[in-house]
């Protein structure tokens, strides 16, 4: 894998002097044209030995182009925030927007590939962390992005000179660590791994480049180029419009007509006096839960989709009067915003996936890909057929996190939706509830049937389940969902 | 993930019969289409649990649609001849090509899920078969092929049931064994694994489509919906063109020009008497080496690649003197067949794939995909690109299986070539050899050189390295051509 990257290349310095000034030019351009005209988002990833020149690479590149439309993360070690949180929780609120480039010292890969060089992980674990990472650099491809990974590489030789060079210049001594030189002697073991991740993850879509980081600029003019090249490449495709169609085989309704949903029973009622037993019970059992010294070390993530007029917002009031207001937060999610519209579509989420102990609760969330998006075509069958498996691994992802992933699907009969929103036009306060489009929506009650019944299918996981909740009884909807996240809760606790 | 598969949907008669008719007469309509006029293979996959219906559906399509366009593949244990060669062998001999369908009564998921349920595989493991998988198929989708997976589910009630029902009629009895009784103990094990295949490799371009198995009518009227609403879709499709843009960072030629092939030392010679030495100690070697009880549990798969003129035959020649007849096979690989060209590149190379204790010698290979095709652009760029991945994923399958993967890539300078070409035209027996197209080849000189040192990054790797070959001196290139296969062959019986 590395045999081009061990030749010895090399630039003089006369062709490099003639090369970078055109080459700073065209790089420019093509930064303003994605800005202004082509909008896609650039994710750069810097990986390799050390000594190859990854640090240098960066600055040059911030060098190069236009600082207001490139943004650097150095990944080192996590912070206490991102250690709280899903690993790639800080790569998500990293991740550049539409028109921009972010370039990644340290990525998805660093840790996977540490931890099996020092022996803290099985093969095996780290064949699923790059199937974790193809993934993710599939669904940001998917999304329009532009990726370039580059993987800086020097032969064992190279880079023992190059420590060593390093360590005799003053200027440079304080750059090589007692670490870099226990790495070393771990050269083969590394090698052998990073053989592997380049293998396994250099896609169609996102292939890694490989560099000889040995000679300055080599490295930094084929570096140059190549951003150039996959930028003018990328702005010269915008143009054309993408096909999205998909061969798979469509999904069908059920042929008998017989949905999930019409399986419920919506005649369940809790009559007053025992709901408000039942209210005081389940809330108090949820106040104890998370007040609990064992609730330092879980999240809780509960969703709330449904009917229009299902009673959401009622439900969600009933479990936030149990709950510390530091506690939790609640995320309505309404149309995206601008600076949302130019992030993948699971950006918006991830930014308000809160640390351990936390409870957050999102009013409609990111179903509303395979629900609404899907319904009134906002997004293509491939994007919404790709969305099933991709809203699967986010949320194995908040799961290994010891996170509760809670999902409530409230329903209602067309008939009571019908009553509530006639009563809601008449009663002055909840009169803003009620809008035009909810009525539209009302028209493609079959449509919608349709969907839940896939979303349901093909996202109702061990880990995740769905929580159906019979609603045309809002008593009994409450008690139905505030037992259920107690249960839920008590059980990941009783696995800490 | 069961939970539309659980509500016990049926079908009543009358509607049956009358939806019967209309959909097999569309079904022929369809298929006809897709023999005639839109080629593309069609994968269905029939998995699920026992006594769901998956024989009675498997009979079914063959009796609705036309048997000359079907073919039925019951997967059940792999035969002597099947377990010598890796896993997927089996399956690729199986593959339909384009205008007809195949119908696989068990699949490459079947051993993978049996293997965990017994416990004979950890998670991990079931993790691996599954990606293997999901690549496999992503690669059929990719060379146009439709994928249709149905899952025939049944609740653990249904299950036992129809077990029961299956024992009590005299005319079933013989179907229900105690092996389907063991398994229905481990119900809920089963469950947990299905639900994670049907997450994990349920893929935008070849989900799967699970329907509930307890009502014949049902199942059989949605499959056949299914399957008919697939063809249409994609042969619907199939009359426009298909973009296939890919989005990747271009690969470029090295900056300073420093090709790996230009690093190699083609003055290197070997005189005739050390020569005529050696080849006789390595022949010698070799021949006591395929003679040796342990090469029985191993397979040697050598590839020769290499310049036009760079002495392929002759190297070939002199292995082939080492070995016993029936022990071996020489595959010289031209343009496709007609019969190969319906099928997947692969196919034709997996079809050559020999069994323990074999040696089989490619003349030219797999890699034309990345080379000639590349380079003359019979292919597209997104074609070629994503062959890196699949074809080391093609290599790691006949590794894992005891094989040793050797590839030589033969390399001459463009003044021996000349040269040879001018000796070749003059010598009346080897004019043969020359053609126009050679000629054409020679004037590509750089882009294949491109394409071989892409080749060389890309695939070579720690399992199935290439050996670089200097071939100006035929001497030199022969022994250490010998020597290498001898080394490659040692290594892996010592591993055993």
């Amino acid at each position: 894998m590395f045999e081009s990257a061990e030749l010895g290349h090399k630039i003089d310095k006369a062709t490099y002097d003639k090369e970078v000034p055109k080459l700073r030019e065209a790089l420019l351009d093509a930064q303003f044209d994605l800005a202004e005209k082509a909008r896609f988002p650039v994710i750069i990833l810097v990986g390799g030995v050390d000594g190859a020149g990854r640090g240098e690479t960066v600055n040059l590149l911030n060098e190069w182009m236009d600082p207001r439309f490139i943004q650097t993360h150095g990944m080192g070690e996590p912070s206490d925030e991102e250690m709280e949180r899903p690993m790639m929780w800080r790569f998500w609120r990293a991740l550049p927007p539409k028109g921009k480039i972010g370039v990644f010292l340290g990525s998805w890969y660093t840790w996977p590939i540490l931890n099996r060089a020092m022996g803290r992980t099985k093969a095996a674990e780290l064949d699923q962390s790059l199937e974790r990472a193809k993934r993710l650099e599939k669904m940001l491809t998917d999304e329009g992005a532009l990726i370039i990974k580059f993987w800086l590489h020097l032969s064992k030789e190279k880079q023992e000179a190059r420590l060593r060079a390093l360590e005799k210049n003053p200027k440079t001594r304080w750059r090589v660590t007692k670490r870099d030189w226990e790495r070393f002697k771990r050269y083969d073991k590394f090698l052998t791994i990073h053989e592997s991740v380049i293998r396994h993850t250099s896609t169609a879509e996102s292939p890694w480049i490989v560099v000889e980081g040995a000679d300055a600029r080599y490295r930094s003019l084929t570096i140059g180029k190549v951003i150039l090249e996959a930028l003018r490449k990328r702005l010269a495709e915008a143009e054309k419009k993408k096909e999205t169609a998909i061969r798979a085989a469509p999904l069908l309704p059920p042929i008998d007509k017989l949905n999930i949903l019409e399986t419920l029973d919506l005649t369940q009622k809790l009559e007053k006096k025992k709901f408000e037993a039942e209210l005081e019970k389940y809330q108090g059992k949820l106040a104890l839960l998370t007040r609990h010294e064992k609730f330092k070390d879980i999240t809780v993530i509960a969703v709330f989709e449904g009917n229009d007029a299902a009673g959401k917002g009622g439900s969600i009031r009933r479990i936030a009067s149990a709950l510390e207001a530091r506690q939790y937060q609640i995320v309505p999610i309404a149309a995206p915003t601008e600076e949302e519209r130019a992030q993948p579509y699971l950006w918006r989420f991830w930014r308000h996936i809160p640390r351990k102990g936390r409870v957050t609760i999102f009013d409609r969330s990111w179903y509303g890909r395979v629900l609404v998006e899907r319904v009134e075509k906002f997004c293509s069958e491939a994007d919404w057929m790709r969305a099933y498996g991709e809203i699967n691994d986010f949320e194995a992802q908040l799961v290994r996190h010891q996170t509760v992933v809670v999902k409530f699907w409230l329903s209602i009969s067309k008939e009571e939706q019908l009553r509530r929103f006639k009563e809601r036009e008449k009663i002055g306060f909840k009169r803003f509830k009620i809008t035009e489009e909810d009525w539209r929506n009302r028209e493609k009650w079959d449509a919608y049937e349709q969907a839940v019944g896939d979303m349901v299918d093909r996202t109702s996981t061990e880990a995740a389940p769905w929580t159906l909740v019979e609603a045309n009884d809002k008593n009994f909807a409450r008690i139905k969902i505030l037992k259920t996240l107690c249960q839920r809760i008590e059980a990941a606790m009783k696995q800490l």
